[in-house]
């Protein structure tokens, strides 16, 4: 099958890398061989080994040779336009677009059930786990309930190294930022608008309904101290920055946040750049994923993979269920109860299981409240600090 | 799709539950309705609400209406001789038997391939813990260099027992047994059989050809000792039963033994009846995959899961790289180097970084060494505990 890259950076060359590097092995996988025929971008790369640039999208949407198309642009203009127009053409789409597919999987999917070609997403969570497909069609036998994922390496790199090496915030951040893990303006990692905006794909994919990423409440981690991490030690249990979806009664909660982690659950060990997403179904019990989150090769071998996968569906619609939700479906989460990690002023006279690391505050781990019982729990003590604690 | 069960113990009788409780769901997620047409058992059960039972292997071969059958007989005799026969007649199967799939699945396979239908095994292997999928599908855009695995839930449980609560390996045996996690006979299990199957699936899926179970090495974990343990700990390092395969230069390497594991490494948390497996690819890095090993709801929920990837692709035979190996492909890894745990008799003088935990022996780690080094390494010191190190 004749191919498109659209968008040469990180991702998009790492693709064109492998698809030469393993062209024989991509070739008895996909059962044809896999050609590039056209590569879309605004900038030149006079040095690159491919000689088939071009700065037009037409070139590529009205080229019937060309069965599908790698979307590596990031963003939604004009990513949103371009994978609209070519999957109307008929042509698959494979992208690591996150924002774009949480902002507009639902319209996006439809155009492709009704083409019967394939819109797919492996490399928008997770970078190179195997995530979306096991949620798609390995865990189809076992309703889910949960899933609770850490989904950035740049904010979990700079948990780890609060928690190991005892840096501040600032420290790990410009480290993490020196290192390359981080963008120059780490907003969306540190915002955990990332986390967010991969929360919702996973919620929209375990659920069978689209949530939409902007009504996620979402919390970063730019209020995490070092003593919130001292106190996590305390309570044997790390600080992670969590995104998790459960099923309710009526509907389904999300939520990004900070959160305890104790060390007992296997998330609470995934450190460093590293991701982890733990699944919890009615048959199936907790099943983790883990490996990097990010990163060119990793990210590209996940879009490789779904470009394999959908040359082998050529004319098939890998069934993604998928579709709009119902007002009301994205509950507010007010009623949920959780352990919360409160670190109060004062004297700890009074509070049972309280520890202490510096005169005149404590913390505790309460029991299962919602949010507005917290006040209760304080008993007029001044909160400096706080996280949810996640089983 | 109408569809037959074979063989109405745990697993067929949890694919059984599955399917009536999770009905709508799975009509939704299949595209059409999935319906048990028969079930084959020589027992009778008349307290089952299904009342669709046969004795009679025929009634399910010959009855056309039959597109897919789940064979939950485990063994080879009759469960190959009914598999070839139903695979030749164009009906898909799905199976949990590793036995059946390490012996004979390249020539199951290729009946499969040739009447493009499907013979599925996602239960075989780590029982709900998507792996099969993710070897065939999601990491096709990356070389796979080695998987290394704790396959065996029973294993796990009994090390875990000795690690953490200081019990011999015959008193976490019999608490196994208590609890329903081993079987009557746990040779399976303990002298390493049924992680040497496991291991044989994911070599042959992993790296394309067959690996045959019977070749490769296998060590149980009956010789592990409360002191290796011990010794372990003083070490920073688990004691896991670990299958692994191995890509080397002119084959495949795999082997099955109790090995050290370091805390460093997520594998080393795995604990209790848990299984976790370790995928490192040239691109995608390291990944890996956890869950529960086994059971009746996570075992049944993968077939299921199967069956359902059945349907969906009904005309279309899923490419699965399998097939035969050249002669001498399976290396005898003679020359692989690891590092080795030694437990030694006599005085540690002369041994950096060796610790003791009682008089008159001590341990070491080694450096990188094939076995044939051991000796060597020993000094004339007699060898009274020894593990591979794994990374």
């Amino acid at each position: 099958m004749k191919i498109a890259i659209m968008g040469f950076g990180t991702v998009g060359s790492g693709v064109g890398e492998i698809l030469v590097s393993q062209k024989e092995e991509m070739t008895k996988k996909a059962g044809e061989p896999i050609e590039v025929k056209y590569i879309l971008d605004l900038r030149d790369f006079p040095d690159s080994p491919f000689k088939c640039f071009t700065k037009n999208f037409e070139d590529i949407l009205n080229d019937d040779e060309v069965g599908l198309v790698v979307e590596a642009m990031g963003g939604t203009v004009p990513a949103y336009d371009f994978t609209k127009r070519l999957l109307t053409k008929g042509k698959h789409v494979i992208t690591s677009n996150k924002e774009l597919v949480a902002k507009h999987g639902t319209e996006l999917l439809t155009i492709a059930r009704e083409k019967s070609i394939n819109y797919l997403f492996e490399a928008s969570v997770g970078g190179g786990i195997p995530i979306i497909r096991p949620l798609i069609s390995s865990l189809t036998g076992s309703g889910i309930n949960s899933v609770v994922g850490i989904l950035n390496g740049t904010t979990n790199y700079i948990l780890t190294q609060m928690i190991d090496k005892g840096k501040t915030f600032e420290e790990a951040l410009s480290e993490a930022q020196e290192k390359g893990y981080s963008e120059k303006d780490p907003t969306n990692d540190i915002e955990g608008f990332d986390t967010c905006r991969k929360t919702a794909i996973l919620a929209s994919l375990a659920f069978g309904k689209a949530i939409d990423s902007e009504k996620i409440p979402t919390e970063g981690i730019t209020k995490v101290t070092l003593e919130d991490t001292m106190y996590a030690e305390k309570f044997s249990c790390s600080v992670k920055l969590i995104g998790e979806c459960r099923k309710a009664e009526n509907g389904v909660f999300a939520r990004v946040c900070p959160a305890f982690v104790p060390y007992s659950n296997l998330i609470s060990n995934v450190n460093g750049v590293f991701n982890g997403i733990m699944v919890d179904g009615d048959e199936v019990g907790s099943v983790m994923f883990y490996g990097r989150g990010a990163g060119k090769l990793p990210t590209a071998s996940a879009v490789v993979s779904d470009v394999v996968d959908a040359v082998k569906h050529k004319d098939t619609n890998i069934r993604i269920l998928w579709t709009d939700a119902p007002e009301g479906y994205l509950l507010d989460g007010k009623d949920c109860k959780y352990k919360f990690y409160l670190r109060l002023k004062g004297d700890m006279n009074g509070f049972e299981n309280a520890v202490s690391i510096a005169d005149g505050e404590f913390a505790v781990i309460t029991d299962e409240i919602t949010e507005a019982e917290i006040e209760e729990i304080a008993k007029g003590h001044e909160i400096i600090g706080k996280m949810r604690v996640i089983g």
